[in-house]
């Protein structure tokens, strides 16, 4: 946050723009909606597409972007991969996907996706964009983005702040100070969040502004503030002194593509779990702020449903199969299944096709405290989610005991699923919409809606859906092992 | 309620016993565990056997009793003869139906089946039961009804009082009085549902009790009593001033067997629709009480569910599958899936597999007026449940589509569907737990678990299990129209 003011200086060539998309957060705090692995960034319930395909078409839109990477764990990259590739609208199966070696928090997220871009291209800008928030385009954020561009071209790590519509203790905020250049503005310093007075004063002062968690900056400056950064930054002196910089260079030069290693892992599984503003920018002298009134929402909490629907007269918000009798300031989703409330009051319910959550609503921060007594349970709905995408469609569980599952499967047009097969499980492919194309042992048949294939055990098998239709087919697997790991794949369109 | 006293003659032959259900009872104040088509009586969660299988079993069980009569409307006799004709361990294949030509309330009910009775047998003895009560059978029951017979068998209307255990605001009184003789007392007044205030009070002055809604008495005793109590049980003058026992008479004359008539619709439409209490027992000069410590509960609400778990430090009670977080006084009932329960104050959850009710706890009396809501809705789950008992076993709906449905179908050991057809849908059928034997147009073969069939459209099919293990099978059914009714059944094994 230095004092000098920048004039914008044309650069020989404008230097490409790389957008790094964070994806690492699990979202418990949207369980039951979200799940382990089907996080909170895989929900399209706030907008016609996913948060993280809202983020991923952000930063493929981004003036000057040559690529979108994606930081996430090894855990969530199969379902990344099951969820964006079909994406053609955003080019999803074009993210280039780094791979955290263990979740260390945005310090050491951002300076992998730095050291992983700068390792090819020194001069790159990064757009840091987080995966799971909603955002509205437009001119505005057009200017706003291209503002932080030129001060990130000019030497700066740039925030984007976003212009407060109401006394937010949700968010934390940066205080503005004078103009650098037209839209860019010095920070004075940072706020956590606010309490309510606070927050109140904030608004009517102004020049305060929520801290979006959205960065520009070179991805040289960016390893180079957090080689400065000190100890907030590094392992301890007794550990060795090495900075999160260090450890994420390391990582970039075993494993440029972003894939995880053992040497990765026990190098970044040391590095302190700190967030980017704390390690970063609230240090730095070369902070800057770019004001914007962007629409823009972190998508917080499970209150976020209240946006969905209009409030009835007594305050209620019902979404979906809901039926309500005498209830005030109620929250209320379910998409599928049939609820109903009597007299509730300030409660939310949040249904979902296996589980249900029901809260006091000024409790919803704490809903991670449900999502950590369930861990004890071992309950599997805590995991995975029930409709579960992939590259070629979906398939969604109806029910799955000890000697047999059954789930609906459904196959996009000219999609079709990798040549696989299971060792402990026959299956029964029922068409129930469309027409299937099976291959079972070499032998290819088109089995129209109503009729039926069968997959013995050990067959090599396929499912494709070689029409304009949509394909759906109820799948009935029978055996004495039925997890999601007993599929062996000898051919896969999405090479997995 | 007359001064008379009466010594016990014995007569020249015991009377014969019947034992009637109530079962007319739709309980919309259970919904959703309670369905139109699955009503209260159903529940199997108060005890090992459902209410209404418990009320045969005690009508059973009553001393010199020579049938069981079940009292029921037209639209739920086919789920009573599913839910009771398989229960060979009460006989259930043996009860006697009578069906209420329109549902007009309990005078009605008990005169029709006195009517039946006593067109038969004029000198039998009634025994009134609610099919949809909780009663602890034993010695201390058997002497109450041994009473309650001999002062019957004496010409006496028997009411059945349960001494109180605690002030409870939802039950009507007896106030007993002089003893007739040992074990029976004259009744001084009837009470309806007290204050808290006048509950506490009748429990410490004693001598009142609760009153069961059971009743033994005379057939004959039943009608004349009906015949003299005047315009509470006749239609007005000026529609013919016929008594609720006329058109019980006319309607047994109409149809012995207890089967519905236009004729007898007609009838029963026209008479008041009045309790027995408020018909007979608050007026007649021949009433009684046998007071007992029988324990006993009318599961008036879904508050009732409390009593099936204990209730943990801050008064929790968590049935199933729930898991809580900081609540307080919160019933939570899920018996499949997964429920979470955070931070609420006296709030009561009932979840089953396709719809949940969440409700303040005070508000339980007015579960009514959801299911009013939903009628308005047209909401299938009101009316279906999801797993539907039949003689041969049951089957439980896992999804429904315009296109397809599919289920899981339990047959019992040695049992078998009936032989039918379908004009509009074709069935596979896939066999994940013990042997089935498949007919399909005069074919028969053993299907082994893991194996399936298939059943056009209009073949001529018949399910069974020929073996000694429980037969469980998913079927999936595709076609145009999917409704219960498109089923042709040629031969049944409980001829329905």
């Amino acid at each position: 946050m230095g004092p000098d003011t920048l004039s914008p200086s044309p650069a020989p060539a404008a230097p490409s723009v790389h957008a790094i998309v964070l994806a690492g957060g699990s979202g418990v705090r949207f369980w039951p909606l979200s799940r382990e692995l089907s996080p909170k960034q895989f929900l399209s319930i706030f907008g016609g597409e996913s948060l993280i395909a809202g983020a991923v078409a952000r930063g493929r839109a981004v003036p000057g972007c040559v690529a979108v990477h994606l930081v996430t764990g090894e855990r969530l990259l199969p379902e990344f991969r099951n969820h964006l590739s079909p994406r053609t609208d955003i080019g999803g199966d074009r993210v280039d996907y780094i791979v955290e070696p263990a979740a260390r928090n945005t310090a050491a997220a951002v300076a992998l996706a730095a050291a992983v871009v700068a390792a090819a291209d020194p001069d790159a800008l990064l757009v840091v964009l987080p995966a799971d928030h909603l955002l509205g385009a437009g001119p505005e954020w057009d200017r706003a983005l291209t503002a932080a561009l030129g001060a990130a071209a000019a030497g700066r790590l740039v925030t984007i702040g976003l212009e407060p519509t109401r006394p937010d203790t949700g968010y934390g905020y940066i205080k503005a100070g004078d103009a650098v250049y037209p839209e860019v503005r010095e920070v004075e310093h940072f706020v956590e969040k606010p309490d309510a007075a606070t927050a109140a004063r904030f608004l009517t002062e102004g020049g305060y502004l929520w801290n979006s968690g959205m960065v520009v900056a070179p991805a040289s400056l960016v390893l180079s503030e957090l080689d400065a950064a000190g100890e907030r930054a590094s392992t301890p002196d007794s550990a060795g002194g090495r900075t999160i910089a260090d450890a994420a260079r390391a990582v970039a030069a075993l494993a440029p593509d972003g894939r995880a290693s053992d040497a990765g892992r026990a190098l970044f599984a040391a590095v302190p779990s700190v967030p980017f503003d704390k390690a970063v920018l609230e240090v730095s002298e070369r902070v800057v702020v770019v004001p914007t009134t962007t629409e823009w929402s972190d998508v917080g909490s499970l209150l976020a449903i209240a946006d969905l629907a209009e409030p009835d007269e007594r305050g209620n918000v019902l979404v979906g199969r809901v039926t309500d009798v005498d209830s005030s300031g109620v929250i209320a989703y379910s998409a599928d299944r049939l609820l109903a409330t009597l007299g509730l009051r300030d409660v939310i319910v949040v249904d979902t096709p296996d589980a249900t959550l029901v809260a006091a609503k000024d409790r919803t921060q704490d809903v991670r405290l449900v999502v950590e007594a369930l861990r004890l349970t071992g309950a599997r709905e805590l995991i995975e989610p029930r409709t579960s995408l992939r590259p070629w469609g979906s398939w969604t569980l109806l029910l799955k005991s000890g000697a047999f599952q059954v789930k609906t499967i459904r196959v996009e047009p000219w999609k079709r699923l990798s040549l696989q097969r299971h060792a402990h499980r026959s299956e029964h492919w029922i068409v129930v919409t469309g027409c299937a194309e099976v291959e079972v042992d070499g032998v290819t048949l088109s089995i129209a809606a109503g009729r039926s294939a069968y997959v013995p055990v050990g067959a090599l098998h396929r499912l494709a859906n070689a029409g304009e239709e949509p394909l759906e087919i109820v799948e009935v697997a029978v055996g004495d092992y039925l997890g999601e790991d007993d599929i062996e794949r000898l051919e896969d369109d999405w090479a997995r």
